[in-house]
């Protein structure tokens, strides 16, 4: 079966992103990312920053983001905590996305999402941890935690979420159709494995 | 790092043993799997046959081990279980045939045993448990188990023997270098992928 669409799930700082952008500026076709949080903020009416700061983590832990929710959004949520919510949308959105046509998306459980379509691609990209560390710093700076913190911090929501909404093992290999370490293998591999994948090439 | 060896870790029925095969063909390097049996065979003074049906399974469950191993080998074990005996003789001649150069090693944990060598690249092969039941059966036969019974036990054994030698999860992508699904992205696909990684080519 032919692939066209690509989910990209990705280690916080092993350049998954950059993997995702670069495959899709060489398929040319559409990358979701930013662009996928501003898409599930029109849907939702929450900022973006919101999105972007809650759509991948730890679902709601208190009371208030049931009571914060029914009141930013009288009769909308029907119930539903803020991070329940946003999920709904977000699916949605991703099954809207990929109905549009051939595109990259990463991150936000979009590899289940579209779990039923035969024609998607999934990837895990991981890395080393010391180049993680070595990679938000240099490309985020500096933060008043150290960066291995940081990115224990940033697993653990993500793998909290991951369990949460969709019962899979973050990072789980089988979960995935292809893993890469970009530590390991480099980031222009990675890159040319999967483009040469969706191409159908050898 | 350019890479010279090649551990390939595998889901029962995946055709990891056929990729690590083909790779090592097209690099005309040795290969590993059944040779392997013979070296800890001949090392650890147990029939081939023993050595195949425990290699990667559970640790020892009972006392019974103990009895027979020192039974077998008096002097020889320090104690040791049937299994762990069996792990110590199976890590040494891994370490050996790595020192030997480039080639290929499918299972046995050969990913964590030679995790300190740069030189050596770190495969997981898995596929739907569809595909994965086809061909075992295909390949091996019927037995009075069904496919999937008889795929559920061999996981569980090669998973707990990972985690109770390793302290891995198996299977688990941040533990290898490149991780492939082989009924999504087939055995041959596969097997270019890992010879061009390894050959250093785009």
């Amino acid at each position: 079966m032919e692939k066209k669409i690509i989910t990209i799930s990705r280690e916080f700082g092993s350049g998954g992103r950059t993997i995702g952008h670069q495959v899709a500026e060489a398929l040319g076709i559409p990358f979701y990312d930013k662009e996928l949080v501003e898409h599930i903020a029109l849907e939702s009416g929450f900022a973006p920053e919101y999105v972007e700061e809650h759509s991948e983590h730890s679902p709601g832990k208190s009371i208030f983001s049931y009571a914060f929710a029914s009141h930013g959004h009288p009769g909308v949520m029907n119930g539903l905590s803020t991070a329940d919510f946003l999920w709904n949308v977000q699916c949605n959105v991703i099954l809207q996305i990929a109905e549009k046509g051939p595109c990259v998306i990463v991150g936000r459980n979009a590899d289940y999402v579209l779990k039923d379509r035969p024609d998607v691609l999934h990837a895990f990209i991981c890395a080393d941890k010391e180049a993680r560390a070595e990679r938000i710093v240099r490309l985020y700076g500096e933060s008043e935690k150290t960066p291995k913190a940081r990115l224990n911090e940033k697993d653990k929501r993500r793998k909290v979420n991951c369990q949460h909404y969709t019962g899979r093992t973050w990072g789980q290999s089988q979960n995935y159709d292809i893993c890469l370490n970009s530590s390991v293998l480099g980031i222009e591999t990675c890159t040319d494995i999967l483009v040469k994948l969706m191409k159908g090439e050898k």
